[in-house]
């Protein structure tokens, strides 16, 4: 453990900088075959530069361009070049010349003195851009049948799979029973607490499927033609829909493209029938088609096949399919949620899952291109993730598995998002920045900034169950100020705790309210921040201090500058030239600033607010080969 | 500089072990569907160890297997689980927990702390395996202009572009010149010395283009129907391949599958032409077919449209293609080498390249399956390389760069493999130990063992031209005791040095080869260890130290293991348990060993053979999900 009052060393020196924001890229949504600059910023200490080189790699084949310098500006010196962009996903990065003759190559995982391998070259995409309301959105996940239960949710009768739960019951969370639970939330008694969300500050609401299925959580559709009765059916989505458009709230659906229920009418139809006109919507593994590829082996959820053109037409592609119908009038749903992702069109020799996201994206833009398009991939997810389709990843690998195993208790006994530790790991502020950087680099800097940044989710258990004292501001505070759409999982703010995903999907104690009032409002604070603050919507990233118990950044915008420091002991860290708070106005928090010093007293954020970046002219000179 | 007696720390821990060698996993060429037996061996010194688990991703979806504790042999536990293979590339790593309940990932990079990004981990794929042949052959680079002339060669009249020098002439490397410059080698130049490769020992011959063009180079082909009636044509080709056949060698050609030659009969038939039948060979950006996409910019290297399946049937798809035509009688090629690959088929938001390798490799299976294909792709290769049809990459980034830097005169000006850096860089051994494996670390290691093990080709200055004094028989053997297929450029046994890569297309002095017999000799010697040593050529490769100075790695094999020491100055290194050499027989050089301690008096590789890896019985137990 730490000593409560010490200095530490941050592990990032003085360095040039680059990341894909308006600042050091000229164009954030560039056409094919169209030509951006790309900056890159070199801090005065970091020692005279002789030369910086763009390197891109057009159809694979390296190919060097001499930048120019544009000049210094508050301590920063400032080089530029033309960065052509032929291909769909263009890779670049720099080779930084020192005066010295030393060289140090710059890509998205930082500074390194040796070559290093093209994968985490930064990136970027040409594809059509996401909605332009995506950067500043901050998402609010229900769990329909958790979240309210409107008066006429007593009145439906429950289907012979469910067994009625006492609204506040702890959910049974193993055994037999567990999907099976059911407390009657719906959609109405969602319209009914859109003040909660408005108190909150959300403005995404992302429901968990609302299809027609034999469970709680309604994975296991078996239509995709109506909403669940049970939430009230199509009538109650236009209502929700309508009802948060009114109050400026998008909301977004959730589709299971890799599976279906064996329960679905497509699947009930072929099963054991090899002429039906769903015959090849499945992988069936025997002539009789009573055999078939599931999920994880589990039965109840059969993989579809994407080779099949009409279970394209049916599913995903063009005005007909399930895809655009629930974007279109009446329901108007603002986008889609896809469920197992990464999986979906693999299987065996096999990969269909880039045209499949592409065609579904496609429908998309036909019906409403102001839609948004995320996807669960909770792994490992950049290799999807080029930009063409998925505009961020449902994603724990880059931002959610460090934050819990920097700010967890260590040692603690606990599911860690599918990895089998047995224990949640405990990580160092490097190792945080170090995992983070890793799971962020090889994405486009559009897609990162469209990455679910989550505490927890409905598949995992919530953040608060195993946080040190007084780290649940601090997380959740990260999630808000990283790049990224955030990402509340409805019962955070009510102080919820869960172990595992179904434990965690507990119903919102609504008349109880009132009690948790400082923990609600401390998550609007926060939530309030974010939108509020061009630099969190809009701003590049810069890590400007890391040590084992700090974790000090900047979000710089043009017109303004976030420094966030997060520490989760006492600690004094020492911020370089053009970070230094000094009489800043704090955004948030209170730590204190004595020359180039933080002192946090102990578990905290703080959020300063600092002068925008001043950029020098565009150049007017040419490129130079080499 | 480092003193001349010292004794470093090594980088490399004690850790687990795997890699993709018949030791650790039970079959080299799975089918697809099948399932392995994959290994991990973890060292004594490792501390306790509670479990191990071997991640997989089928679809891209982790799954976890508790792995089998076999037992301990010679101080190492090895541990065992089954690995599926339903996808054509299936990556792997293990979750070590060791018995204080921490935890370390192992992937290709090696051993970490935290979760690390899915691109390092191990991988195995389930396509056509290479040729049986490829694991032990040593490659020989012959640039036929500059070989050898034979008696035929004086009779020939010179076309128009040609330059006439003398052989023996220094290369007119910069200037219009360069690529006119005609010496006259030819194909039975090559008959005549077929003598000089045996002494060598190498046994497989790469030729660059023998198709007739308008430059030495011949990268510019106007014709791949004959071979250049300046080499010998057709008849020549016939006798070469059947004499080098003879005495055992293997022979591969070179094909420009990015681009022809502006004078290649297909381009003059449709260059203004759009009614000729080979008008959709090329990309032609007006309608006239006047201007067209070129290599890198260089009109006279028209680039092919692989969108063309006229152009697909009659270069590289089927038995009458000219990728079939030559390894069929009467010509009997044993493969091709494919120029600039990394950029074939890939244009604007095109990408064809998975499409145009996979067809060239099925149409040689059809022809000969025992034919081997190696593509070149000087930088980061990997990518392309799934083991899918390139069977090895002609890459510089993973060995010969971090060699180059390593062995190097610090501070040289030179060309450095495409990199403008001005001087060729100096790396530490454990920069040249971490280039390397970040480096190689995302190919199958069936493609690791075909990957070309370099220190120079015709494209780049020679290796000897700026290496440090005595360090060319050190670089060069560890190019040969690396996994891979080393490389020998045709004159580096002769002694040349080159500036560039034209300057380096230096002629062989054949009348006074008996000057440099102990540099012939001292290659052969070299060559006659990794072709004699199954260790060599099938082994696994683990390193065992590496510090500024010195690289030890071991090459493991049931029948025998080899232990390489490579020092720069004279160092003294400590090797582990299980490594240390004792009196085992030296196989090369004359490092000497007291107790773990290795001493080298100075710039040196020592080699020794120690005994096979005895490794436990397979388990009887089936696979326990997580």
């Amino acid at each position: 453990m730490h000593s409560h009052e010490h200095s530490a060393v941050s592990v990032i020196g003085p360095r040039p900088h680059h990341d894909g924001s308006a600042l050091f890229v000229s164009e954030q949504s560039p056409a094919p075959g169209s030509t951006v600059k790309i900056r890159v910023r070199i801090p005065g200490d970091f020692g005279p530069v002789g030369a910086v080189r763009l390197r891109s790699t057009p159809d694979r084949e390296p190919f060097f361009l001499l930048a120019t310098r544009l000049g210094v500006v508050d301590g920063w010196e400032w080089w530029e070049a033309d960065l052509a962009l032929p291909n769909p996903v263009n890779g670049y990065r720099f080779l930084v010349t020192r005066g010295d003759g030393s060289f140090a190559w710059l890509n998205a995982r930082g500074l390194s003195a040796i070559d290093v391998p093209d994968i985490d070259d930064f990136r970027i995409a040409t594809f059509d851009a996401p909605p332009d309301w995506a950067d500043s959105t901050v998402m609010y996940q229900i769990f329909p049948d958790r979240f309210a239960r409107s008066a006429e949710a007593d009145k439906r009768e429950l289907p012979s799979w469910a067994q009625a739960a006492e609204w506040g019951d702890e959910p049974i969370h193993v055994g037999p029973v567990t999907p099976f639970q059911f407390y009657g939330g719906d959609l109405a008694g969602i319209v009914d607490h859109l003040d909660h969300l408005e108190r909150l500050g959300v403005t995404l609401i992302y429901l968990t499927p609302v299809f027609p299925a034999r469970s709680n959580h309604r994975y296991d559709a078996f239509s995709f033609s109506e909403v669940d009765p049970l939430l009230g059916g199509n009538a109650a989505l236009i209502a929700l829909v309508e009802a948060a458009h009114e109050r400026g709230f998008k909301i977004i659906g959730d589709l299971t493209s890799n599976h279906s229920g064996d329960a679905h009418e497509w699947f009930t139809a072929s099963y054991g029938n090899p002429a039906a006109p769903e015959s090849d919507f499945y992988h069936w593994l025997n002539d009789e088609q009573t055999e078939y590829e599931a999920w994880l082996g589990v039965p109840s959820l059969p993989k579809f096949n994407w080779n099949s053109a009409e279970l394209r037409r049916r599913f995903i592609e063009g005005p007909g399919s399930v895809v655009a119908r629930w974007l279109e009038p009446p329901y108007n749903l603002d986008g889609w949620r896809i469920d197992v992702a990464n999986m979906t069109g693999r299987f065996e020799d096999q990969d269909l899952n880039e045209e499949v996201r592409r065609i579904i994206r496609k429908t998309m833009i036909d019906v409403n291109p102001s839609t948004i398009l995320l996807a669960e991939a909770t792994n490992d997810a950049a290799s999807d993730f080029t930009g063409d389709a998925w505009h961020g990843a449902m994603t724990y690998a880059n931002l959610t598995r460090p934050l819990w195993s920097w700010l967890s208790e260590p040692g603690r006994i606990a599911q860690f998002f599918g990895i089998p530790y047995g224990v949640i790991p405990s990580y160092t502020g490097a190792e945080v920045y170090e995992a983070y950087t890793a799971f962020s680099a090889q994405f486009p800097w559009r897609v990162r900034m469209n990455n679910m940044n989550a505490l927890d989710t409905h598949d995992t258990p919530r953040f608060r169950t195993h946080a040190r004292p007084d780290a649940v501001p601090v997380a959740f505070g990260i999630t808000l100020t990283m790049p990224g759409i955030p990402l509340i999982f409805a019962g955070d703010e009510f102080g919820h705790i869960g172990d595992d995903g179904e434990h965690s999907r507990t119903t919102i104690p609504w008349g109880e309210a009132e009690q948790t009032t400082s923990a609600i409002d401390e998550y609007a604070e926060l939530i309030r921040l974010r939108r509020d603050n061009v630099a969190l919507n809009a701003g590049g990233l810069r890590w400007v201090h890391v040590d084992d118990d700090a974790l000090a950044y900047v979000r710089e915008h043009q017109d303004q500058c976030v420094l966030v420091v997060a520490a989760r002991s006492a600690t004094t860290v020492h911020l370089p030239v053009g970070t230094i708070p000094g009489g800043a106005p704090i955004l948030y928090g209170s730590a204190t600033c004595d020359g180039d010093a933080v002192s946090a007293a102990g578990m905290s954020l703080t959020v300063w607010e600092l002068p925008g970046v001043v950029a020098p002219a565009p150049s007017s000179g040419s490129a130079v080969p080499k």
